[in-house]
């Protein structure tokens, strides 16, 4: 998990995307698929949009956890969604990528491995701190596992709750307030 | 110089980069120019393909140097091409990557600045070490400088021989032994 990054495997795992999108919209080429390639090309422009969005949130440690997610070997593919505009105000960043980076570990655990899961985290500002929306579709093996870590996981720096769980889906909201 | 990458920004300036090409990409399909993108995309899979093969040469302080050259302040623009297949043999990189940088440092004061100026660096692997080639064109402003700067570090470790040098472009040949 603590892996550390260096500039040329951040840069070869980001190549290795680009060239994914970009094979994409050469296959779609061959096939003079010319209407496909412009939808291809709007969306890779949102994808990177949302990508900066992540960046400019003034959390580092938890933007670079979440950019990084998906070149791990998580039982799960990881997308995110920055709602609205601007940094969040100063949380207890620390905190909150430890807890993140620990819910993946505890997700790697409890899922079907080789399966669909994807894990989809949404990250809102508020007045008084940020909310941050843990979506989860797939396969859970181990509910027990998750529902044990989420309740010793709440507490007053972090808030969290369970809007809805099942052995193939959840949603969590978490609150996390000023410091 | 001395910068310190983190994840967030070698991101930052990779995305940058990559959407700029795709803004080529879209900037063509929308003049309906199906011949030129394809051009495009295969220009950016072989420049995909030099970066990667300049990641896998074994020395990461030298390929991580080149790799990040553009982004920082630079009188120049950096190209580089890695000649031939595989990791180069042990060389003293630590040696190889100051002398870069300060080679770097040394144009930056001694080119004209805000012109076309292109910085081309080849390296070949050889039986006995490593060779790199570095061609310049633009406009020199100060060519005591660099040539007092090349005199000065030509050693053992680093055998610098000056191909050609006028005040419009010069071909360095330096050769690296294994150690």
């Amino acid at each position: 998990m603590e892996k550390e990054w260096d500039i040329i495997e951040v840069l070869r795992h980001s190549r290795h995307d680009w060239l994914n999108k970009l094979q994409l919209i050469k296959g779609n080429m061959d096939l003079n698929r010319i209407e496909r390639v412009k939808e291809i090309v709007e969306e890779i422009i949102i994808e990177a949009q949302q990508e900066s969005k992540l960046s400019n949130i003034k959390l580092p440690l938890f933007a670079s956890l979440l950019l990084t997610a998906n070149w791990e070997s998580h039982q799960f593919q990881l997308e995110y969604e920055v709602l609205g505009e601007g940094g969040l105000p100063a949380l207890n960043e620390d905190l909150l990528t430890y807890w993140t980076k620990s819910f993946f570990a505890c997700l790697d655990t409890s899922v079907e491995p080789f399966q669909e899961n994807h894990l989809s985290v949404g990250i809102e500002k508020q007045d008084e701190g940020a909310r941050f929306f843990f979506d989860f579709r797939g396969i859970i093996k181990q509910v027990k596992l998750i529902e044990q870590f989420l309740a010793d996981s709440n507490n007053q720096e972090m808030e969290i709750v369970v809007e809805e769980f099942s052995e193939n889906e959840f949603a969590l909201e978490i609150f996390m307030p000023v410091v």
